[in-house]
């Protein structure tokens, strides 16, 4: 069975990671049993023993391990092919990945300056203090400085995520009439806040707020097994 | 043979319109052969004898008349399945559409704000009347104001497509290993201002800059074969 390393805080029943997600739907996608293997940032560097990987998402299926979420959502595309596909074809592989890019540019560094303190709170005492060194010497402040005007600068966010909310006009999903990892890799980014924090990213009646429902909903509310930040 | 509907300015021979070179790139692709009608913007209104379309592109194709950049797209791919596809299935098309948004509302704005003077400079007394009537109507302003502080704003807008540039790094075409739609799509966006304006939008060195070469490579160079603005 697939072992998957997946990030969690000081509660190990609440995996948050954006990247962690995106392979934790992959694998429902498909449809793969596997086995969840709860790892803090500390931990990471015991995965397999050592020196396995460095960073979260990393799985581990038979003799195949790989890291980072696109790669592993095409490993499970290739090696599973039988099952649903997660890219329907070159094109989708292509395409998706400036889906990637895209909510990495645009998406990803908004949650951290929105989150990161309480993603910070979230953590055991020996995590935050790891997490609180390494955040503030990448981002050159304090965790609080950081997401100190949050709200003042939401509006300018939403206006940037204009390309998704216009898609969503014409289709249901990212990938279409059917979601497809596209839709993870969005999907993540959202469920992120969602658990680790009580702000809220994406308001009610914006029909990215819709589509996140959707998403929550999808392979039998499997999103929605973790409650959102209270 | 289809007739193709192609926006001119005071130069016929000078076709500029982003979303009409997303359609001629379309249609080499495809290896369709056409009939060119060169239109200007108050020509619109005689096409096919009239009230036929409010926009170009507009195609006819036999008995099936096309109007918008991607509905002809579509049509062009469903229409002629047995040449080379344009978005690589169902999938492809969806996720097209995304970088159409993105398209619309990332590089599009910072172009119209760039060149629209350009371009009204490039139409014909008549069709500059209409052109910057209209165009000040909606956008609030006089061309020349609009466009007066565009090299102080390249480098924002350069910075928005950190998307693209990233997905460069992984591929040569935002289709993949074979340009797709997607990547005329922006493509268009591009040939619009060198085509138009002798201001620089993406700079040499940047791999936006390499791709777009490539792309005035394709179709036996088809993109070249009308000279950057002098």
């Amino acid at each position: 069975m697939i072992k998957f390393y997946d990030l969690v805080g000081a509660d190990h029943a609440r995996p948050y990671s954006p990247h962690c997600w995106k392979v934790k739907m992959a694998l429902a996608h498909k449809g793969l049993p596997y086995e969840l293997v709860p790892t803090t940032f500390l931990g990471i560097r015991e995965v397999e023993g050592g020196n396995a990987t460095k960073t979260l998402p990393f799985i581990v299926d038979g003799d195949n391990k790989v890291t980072d979420s696109f790669q592993i959502a095409l490993y499970l595309d290739a090696a599973y092919g039988d099952r649903p596909t997660l890219f329907d074809g070159e094109a989708g592989i292509a395409l998706s990945r400036f889906i990637e890019r895209w909510a990495l540019t645009t998406l990803h560094p908004f949650m951290v300056s929105a989150v990161v303190q309480d993603i910070w709170a979230r953590q055991d005492e020996e995590n935050q203090a790891y997490f609180r060194e390494s955040r503030e010497k990448a981002l050159g402040r304090k965790l609080e400085e950081i997401v100190a005007d949050r709200d003042a600068r939401r509006d300018a966010f939403l206006k940037t995520l204009e390309p998704l909310r216009q898609t969503l006009g014409y289709q249901d999903w990212i990938g279409g009439k059917e979601p497809l990892f596209a839709d993870y890799i969005v999907f993540g980014a959202l469920q992120w806040p969602r658990i680790m924090s009580t702000f809220e990213t994406i308001p009610e009646g914006d029909p990215i707020h819709g589509w996140f429902e959707r998403c929550l909903d999808l392979h039998e509310g499997l999103g929605r097994t973790i409650p959102a930040a209270a």
